[in-house]
């Protein structure tokens, strides 16, 4: 394997999706799947896959295809799937709910173990499998367990004083679906962010181009 | 302007940020903007940003900076935000009743007209400024008010059907949270995928690999 510090962000975030085609293909119990056959699901070159795969030590056997199984397990492994991460999600509001109730957080490399909200409405309901809990209780929580990561479903206005309590309680990582930059403010933090607009926005150019032809 | 066919799709998907950039100076009433602030704020090469604007026929004067309303303003026209595009919404569970009432669509070109879902217990509750709608009623709804794009916030069992139905009332376009691959099917149909699960392995990969430095 090249040393991983060398693999492109865009290789990276290619790997979700073969390793979701993987997972596909393991349910309909196919065993063998060809360069050809990923490439028409990945919508992209063979050759392309091939170097992508290479960045991590190429996983088959030339005109041979790939095995689904091991080549989905490796890629669970370089992404980290089979180490189950802990995260705790900020903001039980309809988004915070759907994220709570909805994701299946352990297919994909964490464990949701506790849920915090600032309204009295919403402290000790339920969200998924958790009871919604004051986020006064945040840093007593956060020392005692550390968690590996925060899911921010809270609005913009609440997100700066959310980012500057967790960092202070050691938090570093954040899938943030709040608008607040955080990296502005803290270039070290680890950052997914879910720009829901941002898609919308790609959406109405593709329809208002498609329009126009 | 290049013939817009010409336009890398990587172009486009930096538009929205750009754009996003250019509300967020505006509302702090800049006039202006340098390339070297906008290449810091983006995380780009000043040099990359004036090939993207070139795509466009370039919006700067050398050594001047951009006018930040003037190029706000241009990028939502080339986005296509200032004529609505009018939506549905099918799936009025959390994840569709957080889209419906938290999204702002008509920032981003689109105008949010009805939503629709089966349930018993969700018809007739309101989701945002709409009352949900039975999906029983979405074909007449679609040959009377020819929405132009459907928003599924539906599970993915319930996917391929629901498409079928909106394709053939003549919706093509969709904004597609359900983990149904529309494109397989319908390899005509203008899709943007939201996959939160792969915004997820994403981060978890950064996480593991960060932990392992």
């Amino acid at each position: 394997m090249k040393d991983e510090k060398e693999i492109s962000p865009s290789v990276i975030s290619r790997l979700p999706r073969y390793y979701r085609f993987l997972c596909e293909l393991h349910k309909q119990n196919a065993e063998r799947v060809s360069s050809a056959r990923l490439s028409e699901m990945m919508g992209l070159t063979a050759s392309q896959i091939r170097q992508d795969f290479n960045c991590f030590g190429g996983f088959g056997q030339q005109g041979y295809g790939y095995n689904v199984e091991q080549l989905k397990n490796e890629l669970a492994a370089i992404l980290g799937l089979t180490e189950l991460k802990s995260a705790v999600l900020l903001g039980a509001g309809n988004l915070g709910m759907a994220i709570a109730g909805k994701m299946d957080f352990e297919a994909v490399g964490f464990r949701l173990d506790a849920v915090f909200d600032c309204a009295d409405g919403l402290i000790g309901r339920r969200a998924g499998l958790h009871t919604v809990s004051d986020v006064k209780t945040l840093p007593a929580y956060c020392a005692a367990q550390k968690p590996d990561m925060a899911i921010l479903c809270i609005p913009g206005e609440a997100a700066p004083e959310a980012v500057d309590t967790l960092i202070g309680c050691g938090v570093s990582s954040f899938w943030n679906f709040s608008h607040y930059d955080i990296r502005r403010r803290y270039p070290a933090a680890t950052v997914e962010n879910v720009h829901l607009s941002d898609s919308l926005m790609t959406l109405s150019y593709i329809i208002n181009h498609r329009k126009a032809t």
